[in-house]
């Protein structure tokens, strides 16, 4: 999946109130919540539904690693779009590159690499990727 | 807009890891976010952006007043349909209903009664609603 | 507890970027926060940590309705003060009033009527609030 | 301020419902709230309020970058230390690590380097940190 440096997964997030802070900008933190978002429906897209992997594999993926650069600043009603594309893929976790950009301009607001491994679920202990994951990811 | 009963706009929101706590469900905060999303994209609908409005009328609508009855938890990876309808208009406020249902099987989640009041960008006071607010609102 | 009309229960919270929006004030919904941070520390005051509870009793407290109004703007790096106050208690809900005032002027922001129930961990379901629970509430 | 290794400024924070994820433990992204606190905190006690800054020196700090390792899971009503300690100092921005600890065993549960850079109110641009702030910082 677009280690050829396609831009890979997008999806649109729009900013509401509750994304932004006094500085009249999206508040930092929130940038990891639409990282998040892209990376679930990329998963999902893939045929990885979270809560499936959960029930069916007794596990899921949590999130060991988030660097961020923070470029521009986005505002309220502005439309992003957020990309996430498979980096490195190891036996029991992902690097996902991911950025934030401007939809009208395609200027770009922030990008990410975000490692996440994944555990059992009951002890949370981290543990292999299912192959039928990784067959997904690679498809 | 829909003061005989209709349903009203509608909005899918599908909840995420941010969106839930350590119950298993979503944090019920996190429901005045999702009416807040449909709310906002209802008055979008309407040609109502809330930045622009900030912009050319010089003010924008700030809460006041928010009932809500949770009923049933939603859980990660649902997708909501979230409504909104304009249940009474005074010349400084609105009073919305508002609903988050499965999308699925439109069992009732939780639904709420929100009132919005008009201030001046600012002094953050209240004042009336701009007329071609109020018109766009009931055409 | 505090059925006399007594202030209740007080907790300090200050507000930080996170907790502000685009207006420049403190976001609505995050006074439910507030608002549960405060009956948190009420209930662990009186003995009984929620993460205790679950583990020892086998459930635990949902939030069932907020009614909230919001009368005056908090901003960055102010001081509230947010009480706790038992109002009613039934055989699986309590009845909470809190109220979030500016630690300074004692200025009223914002209050609010909760009421939280008492569910069974592992179904969810509604159910008696445990004995000394109720003593504790009531010491 | 403690470029000799000292573990600098402490602050504590409790974990409450609104920080937890579904997962049951700490969602990752609020570690960023946490650290966030823990500097304000930090820069309050060097007598460098951010809203009084905004006042009186008409600019504030922005988060331009944040590099985040999360080790082990955080829980429900957990008591955190996190510390906030002065790495590098530019014209324009602060390099700042931070830890959050599990205040009763020390255990480390996340580690971040944050830079933060100096804007003007007005146009967010970036611009040189004020003398009388790098002096406090170095006091």
């Amino acid at each position: 999946m677009a280690e050829d440096g396609a831009p890979g997964f997008e999806w649109p997030v729009r900013v509401y109130w509750e994304d932004t802070d006094a500085g009249g900008i999206v508040f930092y933190a929130n940038y990891l919540k639409f990282f998040e978002r892209a990376r679930t429906e990329w998963l999902r897209h893939l045929g990885l539904g979270q809560e499936t992997l959960r029930r069916e594999d007794g596990g899921f993926f949590v999130v060991s690693q988030t660097d961020v650069r923070y470029l521009k600043p986005a505002r309220l009603d502005d439309l992003l779009c957020v990309t996430a594309r498979l980096d490195k893929t190891g036996r029991g976790s992902l690097v996902i590159s991911q950025e934030a950009r401007l939809q009208s301009c395609r200027s770009l607001l922030a990008h990410a690499t975000i490692r996440i491994g994944w555990v059992d679920h009951a002890s949370l202990k981290p543990s292999r990727i299912p192959a039928h994951v990784l067959t997904s990811l690679h498809a």
